[in-house]
Parts: C-alpha cells; structure tokens; sequence
C-alpha cells in the first residue's frame, strides 16, 4: 500500500473538473485502489468472485426457513446462471467460481463445482465444536488456494460470497464471539425466519455461544467451536488476498464476519479490504462498526452469494471510470 | 401504470430464487418499472439524459464558490466528454444531451449545444423576480420540448441534470416557498461554501424568500420569483415525460427541487418518479420526505449535473437484469 500514490490520485481528485470532494465515496474508493495498486490511475481488468458452500449442522435445531438440500440446489443454480450472483456476474464480466467446503448433500455430479469438502457440514455447534483444529486449518486453505490460483490467473479484484442453508445462525455465533456481544443482537430473519421461529433460532443461538464461550481464548478457536467451512474458506481467500496484493471487495453479514476474523488473526489485511453493502440483517451494523468500514451500497439486500458485493462492484467501475476519465481543470481550459 | 403488471412483476419476483425480498430495492425498481412499462420485464434500451444549464442573478450577493464564466466552459466539458455526468453516459450507453436555456456567457460556438436561451441569465431575485410569468413558460416549454423529442426517437428512462453557478441558492428558495420550511436549514454549500460564506448566502437566501414569500400563491408564482431558466426545464420535462409514459430516474438537490414543483403541478406525475441518489446538500432530505422518495444510492455525492442519476441508472441495470435473467425455484428445480 503507497502514501505516495494515495496522495498523488487524491491531488488528480482535487483537479478534475468538479468541486473537490463532490463524487464523494466515489472518490475514496479510487483513491484507495490507487494506494493499494500503486498507481495514479487504478484498474480492474480481472475481477474475480467465489462463491464458497458448506452446510451447517446446528440446522438440525430448526433454525432455518430452507431444508439443507437447497445449499446444493443452489450451487447446480449458480453454475447454471439462474442466481443473482451468477446474472450480476454476467451483467459486469465477473468471473465466478464456485467451491464446495463441505455439504451433506453429495454435489460432485455437477459440472463447473470445484470439489473440496472437508466433511458433508459442520457438527451441530448447540452440541458440541463445529469443527476440529484441523478441520479449521484446511477450510481455511481452501480459500487460501482459490485466491492463489486467480492471482496466477491475473486477479486483480477478489469478491467472496457464500452459499449454505443455517450459516447466518453461523455468522451470528461468531460475530458475538468475535465482538464480544450479545448473539440475540446480533440475529435476525437470515433468509426469512420471523416471530416466534426467530425467538427460537435467538434461543439456540444465546445457548450455542454459552456453551462455547468457556471454551474461546481465540479467535481461531471461535471459529472452530460456533463457524462454518464457508466462513473458514472466505477468511482464508481475504488473508491470502491481502499477502499478494489483491484488494478485496467484501459482501454482507456473513462475508463480513469472515473479515473480522482475518482481521483479528492479521490486522494488515484490513486496509486491503472494500466493502461492498451494508446488509438488511441486523448484525451487519455491528460488525462494520468494528471494522470502520463504510460500504458502498445500502439497499435493504439480504441474499449473500456475494451478490452485493457484485451489485457494488458497479459502483467501483464507475468510481474508476471518473477517476481516469474526467478531464482535469486544465485540460478543460477552466480556471 | 399498471396496477396488474405490478403484482405480475411482483409475483414473478417472489418465485425467483431467493428469499422473497431478499434483494431490497432492487425488487422494488423492477416492479415499479414492470407497472409503468406495463409488461411483466420490464426493459430499458434507450435511456436518455438531458443537461439543461442556465445562469443566476443572485450570483451577484457572492453565494458561489465559483465564478459565473464556469457555466458555460462546463457546457463545453460536457459536450467534449470530459465531465463526470459526460464519462458516466459513456460508461451505460446512456444518451447526453446538453442545452442552454440561458447562459449569460455567449456559448453559441459550442458545437453539440442545443440552443434555447430565454434570457441570459435570471435576475438578482434578492431583488425582483428571477423571471417573468412568460420566460417560466417558455423555460417549462424547453424541457417539454427535449421530452418530446427524445420521445420520438425511443427513449424509455429519462434523466435530467442541471448546470448553473448559483443554482444551489434557486434550489434551497424555490423549495422552501414549496415546502413552507425555512431556506436557512435547507441551504447548504453547494459547490463549496463554507463557514461565513455560508452563513453569507443563508442570509442573502433568507432575505429572498422574506421578499419573494408575500407575492407567492401558487407553485408557479414561486418558479418566477426564485427559480432558475433550468429547474423550469426539467420541472417541463418531468411533467412531458410523465404524460408521454417514460418513466423518469431523478437526479439530487436540484432536480428533486423542480420534480417537487412538478408533482404540486400535477401529482399524477408523482408515480412516474424513481429517485437516483440522496444527495449530501442539506436540503435534499426534507425534498425526498416532500415527496416519499427513497432513492437507490447514498454516495455522498454533491455534484449535479445529472450524475447521481447517472450512478443510479447503474443500479436500475442490476435490478432489471436479475428481475429478467433470474432463474425461478421451478426452472432451477428447486421446492
């Protein structure tokens, strides 16, 4: 990351033909593109997004709107382009790749799925650790790889999303570990769980964390006791990401708790990261305040496969598109 | 508008293959789209953007940051392609437009600027009306006229966006005489005016209204008195494209000033109103309340010219391609 170009394309801000500061976040997102790619003018000629999956055991608690066997059903749509991910993928010349972590529903007949399961989904985390140490480490790796294999392919903006019924009861789990906050805050519908089915998913939720919180001295011990092999995955993508110089654009909840426990295990990952949207889901808020991060969008989106950090990444074409190509106060003769 | 294409458009929505709502806004703007194009998906295939500039009298209380020559050698950056609204039309395909409705600098020699000058330039309306009733006629006739124009060759989203030293100071007068609020809390810096400058234009901006206020009794009373040539030519506009039936994207402060004053015309033109971007001028959030609008982008953009419309527009791209390209839960086999 360069002072010295976030200077120099904040100074070409401040002379193009427009009052400084006018485009607003359009302007610090160009600007900080061009810290981290080391260059006045940035670009994004290789955007990338991987959608991770992995299914979730603590749904065996009836904390989820959806059967298990949508997670699969899902990744036969993501790679058939029927989702949202895969028709915003399309729309911006996005490439997409999908990876299954680990689901209970056998997958491998689908053509287009990158194989990795670490187990057919976590153990239910009411009960007993999501995961082994060991289980973590290689989740954690499979992101690490994915990200590995599109730098040698030229990526030059990575986005992670996330496909796995029960994995905002996940998400929650971790954040209130990561926080240090109250879980119920922290849950809400998911992908559409209300009244009395949300008390009851707030009730296994507040007892899945009193049971791991006695075991937690870390965040890579929260994130084996209450996470999921997708989040492992996304975490493992954003670290690596950020050791080769790949600036990231984060989705919502789930994609931003994944941040925050790369962020607790390398600070210097955060200044790589991008955030895409503020999620309707209501523990978003608190784990961007953490975070100090200031997404691009806010459109009530509550979907996760990285679609809003698709739907942002229009945004940060036009933010590059401005910044490269608006005329200056002199080349327009003004001034 | 179609209130039968809209729960068609909306049924359609909560069979694609999400959570229904999951994407928030952008249901919404697809919904909204399908009852004003009448057919269940919607498309937009000619959007079209007009700039109308025009200059201000009051200019001459000091309320700018600006001088009043930049104007016209915008009008030039626009149609060189040089301008933020002029690289974000390239960027979508969107059509650009730019015409004078009355610069005080001559502009006739720029090539690629329509040419409708009511006079140039409003009068100091610290001191008598900006215009005649006959000017605002002619200036609302500008707008109506491009509408009309753009109508007969396709056009199906129409945005407007403005240029004009000083029409900040027209925008926060003319909606605080709409609104009935006081112009002090609905002035901000525009192009930059900071502490006592401010504090200098909120005075200039009181006394105006405090002026204008006893002559006011009707909404076109308050055009003549405070308004500007362009805020009359968009407001024309809004109103021509709602008869016509193309849907309108607003652009920020300014624009939603003149779609107020459009909708207390005639409110029928209210349904026919998506609304781009929130602007960071004070004043735009008591207009949106005015006018129930939620607009799709929060930036913190302050520029003008049409160009939150335009960052908007992008927005509308997404939601159109996943209303029309998502696959439904039955095409994906799901459920």
């Amino acid at each position: 990351v360069s002072e010295s170009f976030r200077q120099q394309a904040l100074a070409r801000q401040n002379q193009l033909t427009k009052p400084p500061g006018a485009l607003g976040q359009l302007e610090q997102v160009a600007v900080q593109l061009a810290a981290l790619q080391q260059r006045v003018k940035p670009a994004v000629q290789n955007p990338q997004l991987v959608v991770f999956a992995g299914d979730h055991g603590v749904v065996a608690q009836g904390v989820s709107a959806f059967p298990q066997a949508v997670t699969v059903a899902m990744l036969s749509n993501f790679v058939a382009g029927g989702a949202a991910v895969a028709v915003l993928a399309r729309l911006h010349g996005i490439g997409l790749s999908v990876v299954n972590c680990g689901t209970v529903t056998p997958c491998e007949h689908l053509a287009g799925v990158i194989q990795c399961p670490v187990m057919p989904g976590t153990q239910d985390f009411s009960q007993q650790p999501a995961m082994s140490p060991a289980q973590a480490q290689q989740a954690l790796r499979i992101g690490a790889e994915q990200v590995e294999r599109l730098h040698a392919e030229g990526c030059d903006l990575f986005m992670a999303g996330e496909m796995g019924i029960g994995n905002t009861s996940a998400a929650s789990c971790l954040a209130a570990l990561l926080l240090q906050q109250d879980v119920v805050a922290l849950t809400g519908p998911g992908t559409g769980v209300q009244g009395a089915a949300l008390s009851h998913k707030q009730q296994v939720l507040a007892a899945s964390v009193a049971r791991a919180q006695p075991l937690v001295s870390s965040p890579l011990q929260a994130l084996e006791q209450v996470g999921g092999l997708e989040l492992a995955a996304m975490c493992g993508a954003f670290m690596r990401a950020a050791q080769l110089g790949i600036p990231v654009l984060v989705d919502g909840f789930i994609a931003t708790a994944s941040a925050l426990l790369a962020v607790q295990l390398n600070p210097g990952v955060r200044e790589w990261l991008l955030f895409g949207h503020r999620s309707a889901e209501p523990g978003h808020a608190a784990l961007l305040q953490a975070l100090a991060a200031e997404p691009l969008i806010q459109l009530g989106m509550r979907l996760g496969e990285g679609s809003g950090a698709a739907v942002a990444y229009g945004v940060v074409q036009q933010a590059l598109a401005l910044h490269n190509g608006m005329a200056t106060f002199a080349e327009a003769g003004i001034g």
